[in-house]
């Protein structure tokens, strides 16, 4: 049998390894030396991971590539909210540029599929997710694209915030986005109302931001947890953030975390770094999916972040407590296979038949290349060499 | 005027200057192209730093370079230094030579000085700091060194431990440490009593490892700053991690900031990712010194940590919410004028009069810098260019 292109001696889990790629799939894992193809690419024995996929992120606010922007404190949600528009009003160069610009610098990373989010409000209107989709096309071949439109101004207390929801999810929006029903818009089952109301009339899955403190917060998980059971969209919901997970009392934790894993809610994490960090082994043991994200990459929001999720893995799993080797394993799956679960893709990881989508570090291990994300040598898309030592090739 | 060496055409604080070295220190700072001498480096353009200043390393714990030992947990702080001792053990290479593989890798960085402890202890006794002052010779064109006599193993609770710690300083060590007088030694006035006994004895400052949590650490912190205070050692006092000022009430945390500052105590944070986060801003805002280190380095305590002190302070910005321009640039104090500070080194920072310690990386201004740690173009320490492109010149 040949190849499009073989990976040669790479290292999977510490056995060496060809890999054969056939029409942008892994078609063959194989003792090296073993495989032929018309290209075949010696890997110098590096470790292979799967190709990162970033669970949150937002292409549309980036201010990576321009010049400095200092941070605008503002000690209120809605305050900072309101800064952000005018900061993005007082930015010339289109967004697609910078968000284009935001792709290739994470595609030269690794990071092969995003969930990102889009601003969906009386501003921006639908602009940010048509310029979105338009652009989705035209980097199809560095990573897989799933946007959220993303209600940052509200729902309920926007005004026709529902519709222009809605309106989103028609224009092309994969997923359909909430968040802090309670602080924001002071209406939990009007916000849940209408966003569940849009998934289930759409079918589109959903995702939340949850900033919500406390018990209020994990009520608020609760009652998510109850809708998407009730709607039959276990394995279709996701909630991000939820620092409520990292500061309520363990009676009201165990109570919340068997609700998320009955109701089939995923969580995201960032690894924040001044808010709760939510439990994510325990999380997991309760059986609930935890995912990461970047969140926000030098934005109105935060001056840090830099898109690496291999990095990522590493801030979470530091702001986690993860360091025996299977729990730095744990790390990675937030990055890798995890986040691809609750995006929906194919089966992924480094196994015959799964999309080769991946990377090569050199690491001699899993736990070290979490640990100290190493650079990214290698980075293979859908079968085709994209990248090489963080440039795209 | 000529010069042993002019950096020509970088910039501090937004200004374009040439730097001016004589005899290690910087002798001028002046508009580029206006000074002369027999080596000029070009620095097109590039941000000039202090040298950066790690104040807190273990180089004789770190496991760099060696081939991956996954994480050994315990859950209990004896039960972890009794694996520690045996990981030490297992290891054939001498620890002078890891350690002389960490100083180059975070010199080649731009890590400038040092503050190391060094552990003393019944299995090792005073070999590790005797290896430590033998490298420190050998290494002392590359940073300055200071070592702390570390008691790991406890100091009242350990027999002859006193004497031990006591033997360290006169040996050569230039710091007395502590460690957990509560929960290590169970004796808070007998290993104060014993630290600062020896401080007085021989002259020298005090570094004390302090976990204990909550109004327990947050009582021996205010011990510690009556002795300190009594003692007349104001400025020569230091407290390592201190997570107890992150967990404790509001009351609790402005006697004891208050305390820290009359008694002229430092507190040490290496933005810890499980424990809670020292107060940086607040602690600042009520005259307590605060500095950062690394800590550990991939080591028997955490997998994590690179010694990149640039990224040491965006790990601390992240976890304190250091976010404006103002608080990124306090940021960078923390790993550069604070630290050199508590080591007692030379007036620092890029001043005429200063040690020509510096390093250069491609930033618009320092905020940026701390918020994505760039990667160091050069690094210069007492007017010699020791790396370029983080590869020891």
């Amino acid at each position: 049998m040949s190849f499009d292109l073989v990976l040669a001696d790479l290292r999977i889990d510490g056995v060496a390894q060809d890999i054969g790629i056939t029409q942008g799939r892994i078609a063959c894992l194989a003792p090296p030396g073993t495989l032929t193809a018309a290209v075949v690419e010696p890997c110098g024995g590096l470790l292979a991971l799967p190709g990162l996929v970033d669970g949150h992120i937002h292409l549309d606010k980036t201010f990576l590539g321009l010049p400095w922007i200092p941070h605008r404190p503002d000690d209120s949600i809605a305050g900072r909210i309101a800064a952000e528009r005018a900061q993005r009003r007082a930015i010339a160069e289109p967004m697609a540029l910078r968000a284009r610009r935001l792709v290739e610098y994470i595609a030269q990373r690794g990071t092969t599929a995003i969930r990102t989010h889009v601003d969906i409000d009386a501003d921006v209107g639908l602009a940010g997710l048509e310029a979105l989709l338009k652009m989705r096309g035209e980097v199809a071949h560095l990573l897989d694209m799933q946007i959220v439109a993303f209600p940052q101004s509200g729902v309920v207390i926007l005004s026709g915030g529902a519709a222009l929801l809605e309106d989103a999810v028609r224009a092309g929006a994969d997923v359909v986005g909430g968040l802090d029903p309670a602080c924001i818009d002071e209406d939990v089952e009007g916000q849940l109302g209408i966003i569940f109301g849009i998934a289930e009339r759409h079918g589109v899955p959903i995702d939340i931001h949850l900033h919500d403190p406390g018990e209020l917060g994990a009520w608020e998980l609760r009652r998510i947890a109850g809708r998407s059971k009730a709607a039959g969209m276990q394995g279709r919901v996701a909630v991000s953030h939820a620092y409520a997970l990292g500061e309520v009392p363990e009676a009201t934790l165990a109570r919340t975390a068997a609700a998320l894993a009955e109701g089939g809610v995923a969580i995201m994490t960032n690894g924040p770094g001044t808010a709760a960090m939510p439990p994510v082994q325990r999380l997991v043991a309760e059986g609930v999916t935890v995912f990461c994200g970047s969140d926000n990459i030098r934005d109105a929001w935060s001056p840090y972040g830099d898109g690496d999720m291999l990095r990522r893995a590493g801030v979470v799993g530091y702001r986690a407590g993860l360091v025996t080797d299977a729990e730095l394993r744990l790390a990675l799956d937030l990055v890798t296979l995890a986040p691809a679960r609750v995006l929906g893709l194919p089966t992924q990881g480094l196994v015959e038949g799964a999309p080769a989508d991946l990377v090569l570090v050199a690491a001699e291990g899993v736990a070290e290349a979490v640990a100290t994300a190493p650079a990214r040598a290698l980075v293979v898309k859908a079968g085709r060499i994209i990248a090489r030592g963080s440039v795209l090739a």
